[in-house]
């Protein structure tokens, strides 16, 4: 192993440690807990201790900034050190380590050899990436791309009422950094599926995300007592949200395998008392696929179950926001680049399509951008077992490195 | 209106401004809240003035005492102040009202006629029947009649982690009072159903207790990316839950209307996140019936849903914790004794079933008991719009002063 391999492992394991969950691989990191916090001071000392100055911006994005080439514009690479409630170490964190190694690297050879430098070099660890304490997910590169408001986002509360900038404040992670040049994103994931395991691929090339459809939807009823109340009288919303629930699972089996994915994760129930009929329930649905017509398909199905809830269980149904995009590319030529940096280091490489969002589905729309996966041990994610080999995170670091050499080089910059 | 009646509709009245919700009829003041505590200051500042001697016991039950016999034993009469999260004014509350006016009406009758007077009288507010923030319901008189452990009960936690020792002490409503020597007992409450209303009837017999069975259920899946996870590999606790949630309703179509009530009231998900799918899921379901029979039959129909559930769905489900009783009557002689009242008042009368359980499902295991029932418009129970008029409150009051008296004259005492 070289040194440069032993010292991204290094670092690995001292950061794996911030929100360990006990007796289990996995971590607890939610946006800007204690534990982020801890982490976050950790990264910004390690950051400096390479020769990194660092900044944080009025969202509480987290910057290294390595200067090789005054005045010049920046090539950004990281991903989120903030995870779900109990989920694994990788998820993010990954690409955030992998990226501080490979700037450290790339400066290290530019230093030795300055004449192709064009870009200075920036690591960024965006605020809360995940959206489980703070909706929505990717807000800090939301933010920073200005799809999303700075002062909506700072006013989002948490469930006990917390407010975003209340609790950045509270850690102190924001900062007066503003206006930075970027060239160019790169980015590296753990991949959340298993395709590229089992086709015994070391590096994803990401050149699309999936189609999506998402809802919030209410679901309300008549509170009542639930032992006397006339089965014929309730209007029962925890009924109809389940039979939402039950209804998004079945509609996966209307089109072959594969080809929607269908989910719900949150679910509120209101006065949640063992004796009273729920007057509302909160449900979050996620209709996705690679297709645009089996999710519009999807879609209509799903709305006439909606429908059909309404009548029969004589609940209202109320969509309170929703969002879709269609298939949504990654540029060709920050593929192209990725799989030259693979050939040139003997990495096994294929074309893989992501059905989560990263912050790069943000950065992608505003810089050239490339998305790298390495493999995840049976796909297993947003679990405390999720799980990727050394030999794969090193492979995935070396790769990040020679695609932000490239870019710094000045590759994809027209 | 005589002074007695408007005396108890002033009393009515001030009472349900503790825990008021704007702009509604209802009330907010579960178990041990400050609302709670601030309407038990009240009350016993109320009971204090017209020359009862209030005490506590160790669970947070408020006892007023008139002394009429020295040393004997007392009738006692009440129901509960706590209320669901939002919920009527009505439940429990009136009967506690009520119980207070009854026994000052009593008083004073057998002051000025003390010959027949065989009992001291109680007043009780039974502390958490409704068991939302502490759970199970009816602790104060289920402590009181050892049916469940003191130290148990002090040690059980809200959603928060604040014990029920905690909550009481904080509000200084834990006492020293024991051994209380119960005579009998009697409670009034607003049905919670409409057939009272509809047949015109005035005051309800209560002569039984519908029978159930209640299960809570721990679903096990595995927690998982929401998106990426292919959908075959998925052990989804939420969609697990749901299932039984729609399973539940259904099984009420196999039966007579009214035959079979189901419920489930109170569902958690972990971790409740929009992108993972749910790897646990706590889920109360309730089956209530007159009829032994049908409740058998529901209740196998049930296990075989789970059965398919675990096999279909790959989800671990397990019964963490079960209740059931058999149709549970109270005694005819306290049926008799209450219709008796009713006929000498001129009171239109006739038995009903409770399907909720009440203070005085515990109460009638350890002594003579009378159940009685006022009408509630349209049956609406557990909601802010409860409502009973006024001339059924006071010929309720009436009704159970009635029988206090007679209780308080020695009737259903060996």
């Amino acid at each position: 192993m070289t040194q440069q391999d032993a010292a991204f492992l290094e670092d690995w394991e001292i950061h794996s440690g911030f929100g360990a969950v006990p007796g289990t691989l996995g971590v607890d990191r939610q946006a800007a807990t204690a534990a982020d916090g801890a982490q976050r001071r950790w990264f910004a000392a390690l950051l400096e201790s390479r020769g990194f100055t660092v900044h944080r911006d009025a969202i509480g994005n987290q910057f290294g900034l390595l200067e090789l080439v005054p005045g010049a514009p920046y090539v950004v690479t990281g991903s989120h050190m903030d995870s779900q409630p109990t989920a694994g170490r990788f998820d993010g964190a990954y690409g955030v380590m992998a990226a501080a190694h490979a700037c450290i690297r790339v400066a290290e050879a530019l230093r030795a050899d300055p004449a192709p430098a064009r870009c200075n070099l920036a690591v960024v660890n965006w605020f809360n990436e995940e959206g489980s304490r703070f909706k929505p997910s990717m807000m800090g590169s939301s933010v920073f791309t200005g799809k999303l408001d700075l002062e909506t986002a700072l006013a989002t509360t948490d469930p006990h009422g917390v407010t975003v900038r209340e609790a950045l404040d509270g850690l102190g992670e924001r900062g007066e950094l503003t206006g930075l040049d970027v060239a160019s994103y790169a980015e590296i994931h753990v991949q959340q599926g298993r395709s590229m395991e089992e086709d015994g691929v070391t590096i994803g090339l990401v050149n699309a995300t999936w189609a999506a459809h998402k809802f919030e939807f209410r679901i309300t009823g008549e509170q009542a007592h639930s032992g006397s109340t006339l089965m014929a009288d309730r209007r029962d919303a925890l009924l109809g949200a389940a039979r939402l629930v039950v209804a998004a699972r079945e509609l996966v089996d209307a089109f072959e395998p594969g080809a929607l994915h269908t989910a719900c994760g949150e679910l509120n129930v209101y006065p949640n008392s063992p004796v009273v009929v729920a007057s509302e329930v909160q449900l979050l649905l996620d209709l996705r696929s690679p297709s645009a017509e089996v999710l519009g398909a999807a879609h209509a199905a799903l709305m006439q179950v909606v429908e059909r809830v309404r009548r029969e269980d004589r609940v209202e149904i109320e969509i309170v926001a929703e969002y879709s995009w269609g298939q949504n590319p990654y540029p060709e030529d920050g593929v192209a680049l990725a799989r030259e940096v693979a050939e040139e280091l003997g990495l096994t490489h294929d074309r893989v399509l992501t059905v989560a969002g990263h912050d790069s589905t943000n950065m992608k729309d505003t810089a050239p951008t490339v998305m790298l996966f390495v493999p995840s041990v049976d796909g297993v994610s947003h679990n405390l077992k999720e799980y990727t080999r050394d030999e794969d995170l090193l492979d995935g670091v070396r790769q990040l490195t020679g695609v932000v050499r490239r870019l710094a080089e000045g590759a994809l910059v027209a």
